[in-house]
């Protein structure tokens, strides 16, 4: 067996998912779940999510050989540092976290002579949905989770992890911190704040009631992630502020470009972006 | 039966379907479907969506008591101009534009006294994929058809596109021409802008292949639209530029003040955009 007790700190959509794909294959002895919500995790007890819960950090750790840390960014410093002192020496320590560089700051700090096991990670996996009642156990089959190694990590917690996450159903990649903010500002969190914020915008029109109730199927796929948890969000927009807001000015500039096209009816620009877009789409999407 | 003979211009997803979903209730004598690619034509002979094609607008429309148009935008002046001498009295025209100023601009000047046969339709369904391959009989199924009758809009024809379009299975609503034009520039057009947009940045970026590659169902969502018909997005954002720049002058300011907000880790601000949208787009999409 893998893992004989795991604990999942924070038993979420990404949390819960981990240890329902990990129970189909019985790779772990004992799911722990921690996390403040009393009711959340009586709700992972009865949906078989987890075997047993505390709400005390301290305690939820004790005896684990492998602790996932599946909280909002602003959390982890906080959830390091409470936990620190009840790791074992061979506990691999592991997170979900959307953005990286800030993850791993704060597990050097926190984690201190520990840090070695600690291997972050991403799962590119989710829903818009929340909480222990969001999870199920096909979340991660074939999706990719990208793992980001530093040079002190040990060799053993970064197989043990990945030997995880293979179980759970997933593909297991490396890529280097910087890359991987960047890459996800552009392909999630960035899309967030469009969403987002075209929600918002059309929220606050006088005709927004008419707005929405012709919406169509593509403005629901569109607008879907809108839906995600603000908290959850403002948490990674804040953590990974450099990659997003450079993504964002990028977009800016195209879209003024864009914009000033439609405005003076260049459709040369126009069909230019648009094809290219589709094309783009198409070929990694299709 | 509803309709003797029924002459659809542009046998695509919008005009296929319509076919496809009509034929399921018996409610036509005969299609005839017209448009320059015999290829598609021949396709939807194949795919029993038409009974007899001609690439000919002006025989197509011969003996026709309904034409439906659903040709791009840009061509609905010179198709109303071509097939008006054609037209019987009794003939009623309508169209699936997805904006309705400019079409019923172009139908006053180019139907002349035929003009009161002609009712402005916007069905509120689609998917990305175009051509008569990409029809299905269960497009309209619940789905909103707007009307957007005239003064002038003889009743017989508007009666008869309404029971049309209930057929096909879908609910009829009329609205104001302006309020159509900025309510699918809203949910419809400025988001095909912006997802256009963003996958545009996205694939001139250096690393474009390792954003696309690490692109979650999120992404996928949110970008569906950009598959769409270049051509087609092209027609309708120079159509109703109007309301599109609009709405898109709107969201500009929104979103300054949301990366302004970013920048500046104001929390408040940022909490109350994510919040405000989740709430709205859960109340109409959830």
């Amino acid at each position: 067996m893998l893992i004989q007790r795991l604990t999942i700190i924070g038993v979420g959509l990404i949390g819960g998912s981990l240890a329902l794909s990990l129970k189909r294959k019985q790779a772990c002895g004992e799911i722990i779940g921690c996390g403040r919500s009393v009711d959340n995790l009586q709700k992972a007890i009865e949906l078989n999510i987890i075997d047993q819960y505390s709400t005390d950090l301290a305690q939820s750790v004790q005896n684990a050989d492998m602790v996932m840390v599946a909280v909002p960014l602003s959390m982890m410093a906080q959830v390091f540092q409470t936990i620190e002192p009840h790791l074992s020496e061979n506990t691999v320590i592991t997170d979900g976290g959307s953005a990286k560089a800030c993850v791993i700051e704060d597990a050097r700090q926190y984690l201190g002579d520990k840090y070695p096991n600690f291997v972050a990670g991403h799962p590119i996996a989710g829903t818009e949905k929340s909480g222990a009642a969001a999870a199920f156990p096909e979340l991660y089959d074939n999706r990719r989770v990208i793992l980001t190694p530093t040079e002190e990590t040990n060799p053993y917690a970064y197989d043990k992890v990945k030997k995880m996450w293979e179980l759970a159903g997933a593909n297991v990649v490396d890529m280097d911190i910087k890359t991987h903010d960047e890459v996800l500002a552009a392909t999630s969190h960035v899309p967030h704040v469009l969403a987002y914020s075209l929600v918002d915008t059309l929220a606050c029109m006088n005709e927004h009631v008419a707005i929405f109730e012709n919406a169509a199927g593509g403005f629901r796929d569109f607008t879907r992630i809108a839906s995600s948890n603000p908290k959850m969000w403002h948490d990674i927009c804040l953590a990974n502020r450099t990659a997003v807001l450079e993504v964002l000015a990028g977009f800016n500039k195209d879209l003024e470009i864009l914009t000033k096209a439609i405005e003076q009816e260049d459709s040369e620009t126009i069909m230019k972006v648009f094809t290219r877009a589709k094309a783009e789409r198409d070929e990694f999407c299709g």
